[in-house]
């Protein structure tokens, strides 16, 4: 089974984009994932294409039409398609290391990419939509987080990482932050590499590097501590 | 003063990307903010331009060189100019709407995005270098992740966005998710328009909408409510 992912947008030309490069686009180019990108305007309404409509109640910035976006949805995956129909919203639950783990281990995704001021509420009932965050900051439009969790999903994707970066030592997989790196040169502007880390001693690196791991996370991150 | 964006990277092809369409693409046509991407190798030490060596006290991965990577940032950021210096890393204090705003009124960023195992902690400390995070998970390195804080930022910025869409109402402005939206059709798949978006009474829908998310923040992300 392939990671199959679609995307629904107004913008199909900014993909794979960055994921076309480096080590998601050598597994692109491998097939050890697929990706498509559909314009939500190829069901746009009448002579214009029509997508979107003022917001009902009034306001600011217009809002992607329910129908135009399901008929999108139904042209690319049937009610049959066992894989996860997402939207990319600031609204929706935060993405997190554990989330795409799941993602990755399963068929793909549906992702759809909202623009403009949102889309109808009754789409995202109707079809069954996951609202997904990156974060908590808003973007001109769901695609760059739509690049940025198929990044996290594909490098996880059997085959796309070497063996040795399994990933396992990584920030959040052990639930803190990942100790500080070091390499050559020794010294550098006068600064030297930690001596314990020249030591061969390798308990006691793993010890250190577990201890920096922690305080890192106390400092910058207690409220990962509390998750767990 | 025009926004100025500098990047480092290892795959300078990665920019523009998504921000050369849309409405970000549009703002950089005009001149309304500006991007720069150098590769880093061309720092790079020897014949082979090498950045990396492995992490001192063993382990998985390369890391990224201080040497190596303090020219690059030297070239393109003398010590006087007043951006700040971000590196894109997992690591870092979570990018937060609030920091966007910040970014976006003041002169720009240089960014560094990292590949590998990571950076040498030394180049941290002695550039100074502000750790960011997008998000709780693991990209294959921090260029999508400059593309989402670039995103966020060059659509805050004078004359991006038309007066009508401010921003002002939206998710986290005011600490809380935005309301549902609705457009035409009125039904749609037997699913209405709430009534009361279409009765006119301003002031009921303005209490609607705030209740509306009071009550999608309570339900989702509690912890917004609890930082207020």
């Amino acid at each position: 089974m392939t990671f199959r992912a679609t995307i629904l947008t107004l913008f199909p030309d900014m993909f794979p984009g960055p994921l076309g490069l480096s080590l998601a686009g050598d597994a692109l180019s491998k097939g050890l994932w697929a990706l498509e990108a559909r314009n939500i305007r190829e069901h746009g309404l009448g002579k214009h294409r029509t997508v979107d409509d003022t917001p009902a109640g009034g306001g600011a910035g217009m809002v992607l039409r329910a129908d135009v976006l399901a008929a999108a949805i139904d042209a690319v995956a049937p009610a049959d398609d066992p894989r996860p129909r997402l939207l990319m919203s600031p609204r929706g639950k935060p993405l997190t290391q554990s989330r795409v783990r799941e993602l990755a281990a399963g068929p793909g995704a549906l992702i759809v990419c909202g623009r403009f001021e949102g889309v109808d509420e009754r789409v995202i009932e109707g079809r069954n939509l996951e609202e997904i965050s990156i974060g908590d900051y808003v973007l001109s439009g769901g695609e760059i987080a739509a690049l940025a969790l198929l990044d996290a999903c594909v490098r996880l994707i059997p085959g796309v990482m070497g063996a040795a970066d399994s990933g396992s030592e990584e920030s959040f997989e052990n639930g803190l932050l990942e100790y500080p790196h070091y390499t050559r040169p020794r010294a550098w502007e006068s600064r030297e590499i930690p001596e314990i880390l020249l030591s061969g001693d390798h308990r006691k690196i793993a010890e250190w590097r577990r201890a920096q791991s922690e305080r890192l996370t106390q400092a910058r991150r207690p409220d990962l501590l509390n998750k767990s």
